[in-house]
């Protein structure tokens, strides 16, 4: 039995920080004794608590690491620990796997700041610049973070009031059964601060965008510079071309509802002309493709990430068909985000999702209450559910911006 | 081995009535021999078949009756069997099981029209006339059809064209992938249609309407005369009275969106403020209740059945608490009804589900497909679905019906 | 702007007791300043709080009324206030509306708890009894329990260990991804502890129970001792009635699973059959009934509730229409209680949830995770959900009890 | 207005293939007459139907290359149209779009099987043989069928008896509710005939087989030979390495079911830990990995595709990054299956449903409908929908094919 003493300061209390703190000792098998706490005495007050642990030696290192991500750190400071990787591709042992919270990590005695704070990473560190990496992203000799001492991580409190609060009723469960015309008009002030605040907004689209004849709603948001990067899959800008040029999508007309068994011929019709042409560009250069997302994005000039799937058709030519150059392309879109919107697509929200700091305001808008609840059970904090129905949700987001 | 033969006539292979029959013929364990056949040439003939059935008694007796539901009868007429209850509440055995389709009986050499089709009854015939008739409504001496002579009923052919097929897309299958606001346009031209024709609109429902925040265009629906007759359960009515009288619904703010741990008081003591007042009526005269669905239909004089269940809080005084008296009340308003838009409930969509006649277009509007798809495969084919959410259906069906 | 004090003591910090206190208080607009606070210094010491509330006194005595079910209640001691009903069924204003947890009135200066804890009710004091009754059962005179003064509320607090611990990490979050066959054996392990303690198992069935074709499996959980009461309504016993006689189910044959259209009449013979019969007792007794769950219940002498429902064929004549009565019939088998089993019927599952305490353990299985969800969203914080098939569950709870 | 002949033979009243063709014709604008009728007199006789299609020239083009997939063809035979591609990955004009449906096409008057059905494909033509090629892989001078002319597509018909039949009654509807214990010996009945046909039994598996804590039971199934190729994700293999070296599943301990909160970082540390290694198997022969599904995989020499995704952390080394390298390999494990069984994977099963000719019984086990019904909506008609529990699924199926 080992001890080691951890300080955790802040609104500990009602952010729910220091229970959770208490559950993690607990958990993990350890004891723990309160050696001072200074309660903060009215609602503005931080509190303070020192904590000590007992434990087994290996039990106490992996509480360490746990605590750190609810920014409490031993006492004393100390710089982190750099170990060298020998591997391309391959961590060293005992790396500190990332939260997508801000994050410090001491080198030579100074605190400096991660940049791009993503989950699941490592963090490297390079002269006195440190930033997250993905595993497969490693080089030889790149130094890397190891242990839990030097790093500080900044919890997400729980905002009270402002601007930020008013995404804290959406977060609380997801149902079909909240105001929903409220939440979308909550949804178009939050767009409307991040854009006046000089920061992108991010959509990731699903394929239902067009069967739900959405296309004109979404037309309108480019239209009116609400997007400003878009993230989808070949689905997406297959049904969209198909609807473009043959009045369909999933061969269902647009116009009738009516679904036309082998109508399926129609994507495969599209995706095998806008191969024949080149790229969207092309096609829409070429007048192939008149309307549509991708036809606003184009025009536009919106910058687009198309990442393939092994269930593609095709697919379009500007589809990445490697994963991890898709993933490439996606994060370096991602500095400069403020909002995320994801739309009807379990897929790329999660990959989304797993990329994007906590700082991000991240809407997930999607029928099936399992898509998302699973990106908050992924990690992504931030994100806030609304299950809807996408079609009349993107009719309503323009109605709501409009006003 | 014995055998029977019957005669089917209309567009009996493209609405697929020919194959249902031969379908039930070999399901029930019988064989058959097409002895003529005159198909209809184009599209607008008739064809008609002349089917040679041949199996054991008893099979070929329960499927005499079934085919009967596809108007497929034995061609030489005979009049319908009358056996006389014995038990009240109780019908004779082999007694005929209705649908929901239009149905003739013979009586005394005429065919005569049975009133108020409705499925999973009886018919009995006083005189010249013949009404369909709930079990539990069944008195000693009610002369009940039984067996399957002297029986034919009217299948719905799938329209093809014209006001009808707007609704034909709908119905193909259930799924959220669909064209919505086109759907919710071709609600809103059936609803003109039925009310030109004179006809009334019931509305079936559930709380999510006030949870959704959707009173306000419900209001509107009510104040345009496009709400006739309503059928809820106390859960509308209270929550309902809970935002009129405090501002939220189940304990979430509708202006905030805020859920409040034990706002849920909030209902309770709405349901005691109604229940003082004697009835929503009163409540309403008295300015305990100011706005929301009940204030409307009580000012507007539309009338309402809420139907009871067991796990109503309260219940409101107007709430009918005895199923079979519900039921009675629900059945007296079916007589002129148009068309049925249900929503959000599942148990009421249900139960009105099975007291309509096929001829009543029927949308069920929810957010679980589940809900949707069972209204169907409880019999009530005329159904069309929307997985949609409620919020938003409301308030884009005020738009479509007001363009 | 006055001020009240209430004290709360036990494990406040670490059961998340007292950040929700301090929530509710900021969440009501008040201020709160911590004038004392003990830290349990150790996980086994309880810690103590003194809280200073302020804000407008109507603000305050919403509050005090919250906080007290978090045990949470000024430290001077005083009675409750009792106000004499006016009115059969209505209660007098102010009311206190009680939570499902474990409560105490002080009375003449002495602290009586209340009887059959129970949620949405109020408190009636008579002499040195106090007890839960539903705002309906009220009568003239009956003396209830106003404002929030002289109550106790024992919040649960989270187990951590121990028997009752195998139920914690269920209730976490609802989500078909977990460890089944795992939670299938926490099942059994609770339903033993309750049984070895003497304690009755509730179980609420859905008509799913038919369906999924696990007669068998129930069946053999009621000669195995593992069913002490059943509340279920007209659908299970009327499909069960249909296999018992025709092997189907919604016209669906059990042995071979093929759906026969228009095999719904089978049910609604089923239903003639036993109405004539007179009750399911005297079916079984003719030998019109020969197996199934309800002949299994007869044989046994298990009691059961059926409880009406407006969507009701029939009904079976065991059946209760009215609602107030069924619920009166079901709140009479809930002392005894130790557990009870919900499977596949949210209308029922909600009505019984209402009724229980939070003492009694509580699961919820149904393939629909809103079903389960929604349980636990209504305020049975005791419950615990699974979101499974039940056709394969209730096997391999047989396989667990067998273990 | 031309006209155009097409005949068409078969059980086509009582497969419904006559009434689809019918209805086509319509929807296509078209009109039809009847020129010849010879209908199967009793049940086991073909039919014979001649029709007259009348209609604008590219309608009845496009019906024609329709009315093939139901084995409607002109009754004048012709060779098939060949057209050279002229670009890489690009089809000419007017290809010929492939079902999943066994097909023939006419070649210098001999007509010749085409190999490897599957959907939304070209024909390529070389000598003799013709052979489906996605548009990918289309390389220039490939000689691609082009229009109608000289198809012969036979459809399925429904079986009525027979080893197929016990695959019927699960594909005519998915719902929850149907007899799941006998659905389950449906399914291992047809895995055993399968095998000993000689014919391999594909598995599709998701993540969840993990979560849900069913290696045991995948991994009897893998001893006793009831797999024999496996397609699957980088979740899988890395939840299945998390498993073995850590006991959790994204975090949660499946010995005791209690989520760890940052318990996610095992997945990470075990991804590493096989990259590290270098594959699997080199993790299976070093020791790191010792259970699992991966692990008998590796150590019973079962085939593998893991096929890669945008969502992917690491990814395991052996994951496919490059998503039409992985078709590719995924088609190359299709010639010689007899059976595919989907497990909780939306994304794979789609994938791999896409690629399977229609003879191949698949059977898609997923606890949302949505994932059930969008496989068959997506055009796997052979595939049977179980909307099921996955972790009590995998335990019955063994327990089934013990039996």
């Amino acid at each position: 039995m080992e001890t080691e003493i951890v300080d955790v300061r802040g609104h500990i209390i009602d952010s729910l920080i220091l229970p959770r703190i208490l559950d993690e000792i607990v958990d993990a098998g350890a004891e723990y004794e309160i050696q001072r706490f200074d309660i903060g005495r009215s609602h503005d007050d931080q509190s303070f608590a020192r904590i000590q642990l007992s434990g087994e030696r290996d039990v106490l290192d992996r509480l360490l690491s746990k605590l750190a991500d609810y920014g409490a750190s031993p006492p004393e400071e100390s710089d982190v620990t750099l170990v060298s990787a020998d591997v391309k591709g391959v961590l060293p042992d005992g790396f500190y796997s990332t939260t997508n919270l801000v994050t410090e990590v001491r080198v030579d005695g100074r605190w400096i700041p991660v940049e791009n704070p993503e989950m699941d990473c490592a963090i490297v560190v390079e002269g006195t610049h440190a930033r997250t990496i993905p595993m497969s992203e490693i080089a030889v000799g790149d130094r890397v973070v190891c242990g839990h001492l030097g790093i500080r991580v900044h919890p997400l409190e729980r905002p009270r009031s402002g601007t930020d609060a008013v995404f804290t009723f959406m977060s609380s469960s997801v149902s079909s059964e909240k105001p929903q015309w409220l939440m979308v008009q909550r949804i178009a002030q939050t767009a409307r601060r991040v854009r006046d605040e000089g920061k992108k907004i991010l959509w990731v689209l699903g394929p239902a965008v067009v069967h739900t004849g959405s296309i004109e709603a979404f037309t309108w948001l480019v239209q009116n510079d609400w997007v400003h990067v878009v993230f989808a899959g070949n689905a997406l800008a297959t049904h969209d071309a198909e609807a473009a040029m043959f009045g369909t999508s999933l061969g269902v007309s647009l116009a009738e509802g009516i679904p036309q068994e082998h109508g399926h011929e129609h994507h495969i019709r599209a995706l095998n002309a806008v191969r024949r042409a080149g790229s969207l560009k092309a096609a829409v250069e070429q007048g192939i493709i008149k309307r549509g997302v991708m036809y606003e994005l184009v025009t536009h000039e919106i910058p687009f990430v198309l990442g393939g799937s092994v269930r593609d058709d095709g697919p379009m030519p500007d589809v990445i068909t490697d994963m991890l150059e898709a993933q490439r392309r996606m994060r370096a879109h991602v500095p400069g985000l403020g909002m995320a919107i994801m739309v009807s697509t379990m897929l790329h929200s999660i990959a989304t999702g797993n990329m994007l700091p906590a700082s991000v305001a991240t809407v997930c808008v999607d029928i099936n209450p399992a898509a998302v609840t699973k990106l908050s059970d992924r990690g992504s904090i931030q994100s806030v559910g609304m299950v809807t129905d996408v079609g009349l949700f993107l009719r309503q987001l323009k109605e709501a911006l409009t006003e």
